[in-house]
């Protein structure tokens, strides 16, 4: 079976979920497409990457993010620093003829996205974005039943991605918070995937009307490593430092096909997790998912007999989207591992059989140009076109 | 105990649950702030308005309700109609200085909701408007959350009305279809419903952006009465008309208070039945509510321990809201009938006890001019002020 | 139309609940099988019995129920009492040629029952006992299925009951921890609820092996009446008295059919309210319910495609068992006053047809047989029949 | 870091799982207590065995399990086979000085258990049975709070363990409906992980009172390996064998501590996937887990405000049991695969740091005795002691 190297740049937490997908793939899938071998892994120095090469199971390490690209050995270029990082990467991954799969946003602006999507194109590598909860079965099974047209012509989506984390304002400024590094705050890190939900399921969106909200000014400055996602309680003393990204998104959408919409974002939601949710109602039938609940899919078909017709619960498993690979009885067990080793699969299927993969870069770019017009949305309060 | 004389204009399900309410709130509040006596009920014809008598326990019966409404025997009138006799019926009523409660939504534009609020304060009656689902005790307990500061200052409010009686276009063209009579479609029938709530439990709504969808652009004409909600399945000869207002409604809203939501209402919702929730979210706290599970309230209070944090599913009973009064044990069960009875009860205290009750037409009317205001954003694709 | 005199004997919680039933009946049946005419009620003296007929909207009162058995202007007698008068009262009934409707359980003994089975079919009148909660269309609607073959032979079935409303030991010593005169605790209370369901759903059940715990040994005595649920919190100086009944009670089940089941009552179970709930295993499907959220069936059928196949969860509305009486839309909402009022209707449609109703005194008699037998089995630690 | 060598002994469904937890161990928890090394796996014959290392990227591969157990380059056993080879391979991995980690339940009947148990205590090696669902953080939180007094002495247990895979009668006579081989049919499968639950929450079971129920009498003979779970259709010419083992299990309880409790595990559950659910009451209070929604538990405190209790939805994350090593956000995703690296991890930090694990060969063997007790029970219907 062939074997592909790769070099993953970021040792943070998305590191163990890109490491135990490649790890997990070839067991899951059998025969897998290739094996992902884990050859080196890059953070912001020496002891960093070599604490990462350990925990991560990686033959070896650098701190040369750079020289790792070039290396001829290494076909595979896995980007998961923060999002200020990933164009620069990319690109120069790309121009070294490397397959990309990138953490999502995938940069910072549209602009930034195009120039990364252009590299890629030149370059005719393959290239994916990590939008990895659309590999959850229960999402693409919501898919299949909409290309079956099982629910018919889609008239409403609406979803939301509602989490906790930063609520407490004492939550410290990781690099999430800050504009420059991240592009956008609850917008890029959670709506993105919303938007990616909404154009997977429904279609390309064409014109937004956006709200952002900014609670919380200002937050303690993180010690030690910045690309952590736990919190941390202040002391007395911590030095605060503004926050310059939204808190929370609201934005209404109109689709291509007709289709109209709705996401609300926030990492302000006291209770909620990740409280990943669609509900989509089409001519003749429904269907809703909360990632919370991730094993199951709720549809409801209008053909039903009147006496039976509901909501029907179905758990995924060997009857469904990659069930066969997964696990032989629904509800063992779909957590964020499976999703990140069905999306490893699915990128490494691509470069051996030389297919197109989605969500590539192009959708990536997408994403960024539909952000950038929420952005410009919520300062101009007018609708904008995004097509 | 004081006897209030009750006048119902109108004999349809809407009364069905009005005549209920008057039986019964006397039995939970005890002791009662008044009986309200079924003097008279009016409809359309003789025979109709007899048969509702009949049915509903009233003592006389009339196809002349500006008689009734003349009457000196009567203190109260109850309108029940479809809503473009509304205000005819109000003004002349409130003239004649009876006391009025009127089903929702109070007008079918602003301008003639402000003519009722105008008559009604002229009058010096008590008045009030049937947004019923406000009186769930659950909803009410929210509102005493709310209130004691238990979420601290509120962020954002999401509320949904959806349902799926009209999904099905052979479902027959009632009077809820026609704006003439209507006002409006999904706005004014179950939108309204969640601009109460908002109101109720966030504040006063200054901005609007709306979309208005109409989806199913013609419908059977419905044979026999038209002010029934059941479905008549269409004959092959069964002559269409258009149907003139929205199917669903989609906003934006800004509050005076500086918290945003949306609004999402639409009766083309498969598998939704009587689906009207909110998720408020709070600096200190999250509040949820369905009706369709509408003995219970979730609530997330931030103040918990880390490690024992998470939405409470409180049951409803005693110990809340009305709860004295209605059934000694949680989850014995609230249902459309405690809605009325306590609805009831809040309306003849006020008249009894010379006090403001709320919903009034102050209310129906603000809610009248933040629905102008959302089809005026529809049709112009921007922000329209409501305040 | 026909009008039936009632006479309730009791006018405590239980009182609220059926007069509200006759007044509502009529409104929600149309046309109405009869009119209950809430006609005397009685209490234990006549100023709590004033109190009832004017809070339950009855012509007259009494403190004498012997007397108001016995006069020829009464159709109907109503037990609402505590479980010790209901033998001696409804085999009075019974001789003076009424047709009798007795709260649950019928009686405290299953030999106190066989008197009062006896009674009414020596009489000739017609009898129900008030089981109400198999009157829920959901439950109504799961017999149907059943009926039906959906879900093909039955092979388990699961119920419970489970409240907290006693679990404080604080709560007082009401009628209902007294064995002489309530016969039984949870078991009685709640339990035969369940039984109730176990037979009507499934069939005969002919073995039980029980199990009964008491956990709070004594309780403040209860001031005031003692026919509320309500908790009185207890003050330093009250004096506290024996319980003598069970606090829970857990039974294997074996049906006549060879399916076979549990049942687990209690009223300690901390955030439980009215969790009656049951879940039945065929061989072809499965079928839940939980009367928390009563509205809602959960159905599974074995023969929908793989891809498609989970629980529905199942509104009940028109399209179900009573639905076209009741309200026009799915989850307007089912609350009790609902399954009372379904609960009158088909009692007085037996008295105006001359057929049977169930559950009725045999029932009531098998299910006391059943209750013994639980008993037995519980203090002898062995399997015990009851068939 | 200290590596310690692997040999696992089968490679199916759960070489799968186990495997994937040697890989994602390490890189959950860092530092790690040691590297589990996957040196070895044995398979039925080496075609076999040479798929599985490659599969689940193991060094080396064997068909001779007992040469491999007395290779002294092996530090630890995994036993994933068939329950009737678990005895013969833990004795002789006991003997060689292994420490062992095997697959549940221990073994087909108590005394087979019992010698296992002698083995390990006279060899002094680390000993665990794989009942991984303990592992689950909802299930270690409610242990948490169970140790913490939260909800006081414990009174009633019920717990289930609900399965769909063999409800057809068509799905294929896998060694698990041999009783030569499983021991029992749903209850050594399934139940007896309802058994761990039991005994790890409540405490130690004296008594059973249980009955067992086959409702398959014979089944297509599975092509094919015979150690997965999958449903294979049969086709028309497909030969049957009886099956000798139980479908499904229900047995009343009684602990030492004097709590009561019951337990139901079928495989005939249609609708229910991994429905593996306690409710545990208590004096102070009441948990409730559903393995299906595994992220979440549900509590409720007797101590909280009248107005504020209800069960409280605790999804598990770094503020909970093994959270700190696991995902950085309650609900990103606890799956089958975590449960495996928390129980690879436990059993690792035991053989370094020389201390007990839980569950071990002690509870495999308690386990199996009263399984024992539950059949002689159903074959007595009498009431057995187990302690």
């Amino acid at each position: 079976m062939r074997k592909l190297n790769v070099a993953m740049i970021g040792g943070g937490f998305m590191g163990k979920a890109h490491s135990l997908a490649y790890a997990g793939m070839p067991m899951f899938f059998s025969p897998a497409p290739a094996i992902p071998y884990r050859k080196t892994v890059v953070d912001i120095n020496d002891e960093l990457a070599k604490a990462a090469a350990d925990r991560y199971g990686f033959e070896s390490y650098s701190s040369d993010w750079r020289k790792v690209v070039e290396d001829p050995g290494v076909d595979v270029i896995d980007i998961v620093t923060p999002n200020n990082s990933h164009a620069e990467i990319a690109i120069a991954a790309a121009k070294a003829g490397k397959h990309i799969i990138c953490e999502k946003p995938l940069a910072r602006t549209g602009a930034e996205a195009k120039q990364m999507w252009d590299a890629v194109q030149q370059a005719g590598v393959k290239h994916m974005v990590a939008f990895n909860y659309r590999r959850t079965p229960a999402v693409a099974l919501a898919k299949k039943y909409i290309e079956e047209g099982a629910i018919g012509k889609i008239l409403n989506f609406r979803g939301t991605y509602l989490q906790d984390w930063s609520a407490d304002p004492s939550s410290p400024l990781s690099w999430r918070f800050r504009k420059d590094v991240a592009g956008s705050g609850a917008l890029g890190d959670t709506g993105t995937h919303v938007i990616d939900f909404a154009r997977y399921l429904v279609g390309e969106i064409s014109q937004v009307m956006g709200v952002l909200s900014h609670f919380i000014t200002e937050r303690p400055v993180q010690s030690g490593s910045v690309d952590k996602l736990g919190t941390v309680k202040a002391g007395a003393d911590v030095r605060k430092e503004p926050v310059d990204t939204d808190d929370e998104m609201t934005t209404l959408l109109r689709f291509e096909n007709g289709a109209v919409g709705s996401i609300e974002a926030t990492r302000n939601a006291w209770g909620r997790n990740n409280y990943l949710t669609f509900e989509i109602h089409g001519e003749k039938g429904s269907i809703c998912f909360n990632y919370e609940r991730r094993d199951e899919l709720q549809v409801c078909f209008s053909n039903d007999p009147d006496d039976r017709r509901g909501f029907r619960t179905i758990y995924t498993g060997p009857a469904h989207p990659y069930g066969d690979a997964l696990w032989p009885i629904p509800a063992l067990g779909i957590g964020y591992t499976e999703t990140k080793i069905i999306e490893a699969h699915d990128f490494f299927s691509a470069i051996v059989n030389d297919t197109e993969v989605s969500p590539n870069f192009y959708d990536g770019y997408r994403i960024s140009v539909i952000s950038d017009a929420i952005i410009e949305s919520a300062e101009t309060d007018k609708w904008v076109k995004c097509l």
